[in-house]
């Protein structure tokens, strides 16, 4: 079977976010005066083969672990979608 | 009401996406052998305040179409979540 996973990596809540800061004050530059916060991150989507969903799941959230994501300053999500 | 727009900016799928080839090959050379296609762009994550769903889609659009988004070289999509 054939899935994509949409992975979404930001920086940790506890983390500052200088790029999110800055896109933040830009917009309110621009007259986006109800923008409060803005956090930015990676998006990756993956597609990948897999006998079944477990054995994607397995297989993303180890990417993400071992490659994908810094632990130390990124948190993961993901979802998995059957094609 | 306040409301969070979770933005998703990919690189055109007529475009090479040289870094998504990259970790594609770097998972292959860690034995994610099933991998068979990565993109990686950005994902936003912006808490603004609105007086409607409609009124918060115009400025999350008109947001990515002035600042977040190249559209040359870049597509975007969004959810927007009440909170």
């Amino acid at each position: 079977m054939n899935f994509r996973a949409e992975i979404d990596i930001m920086p940790l809540k506890e983390l500052l976010d200088p790029q999110g800061k800055a896109v933040s004050s830009g917009l309110k530059k621009m007259n986006f005066t109800s923008v409060e916060d803005v956090r930015i991150g990676k998006h990756i989507s993956i597609k990948l083969s897999a006998n079944t969903k477990e054995e994607a799941t397995t297989q993303v959230e180890n990417a993400c672990k071992k490659l994908l994501a810094n632990p130390i300053m990124e948190g993961y999500k993901f979802e998995l979608i059957a094609e």
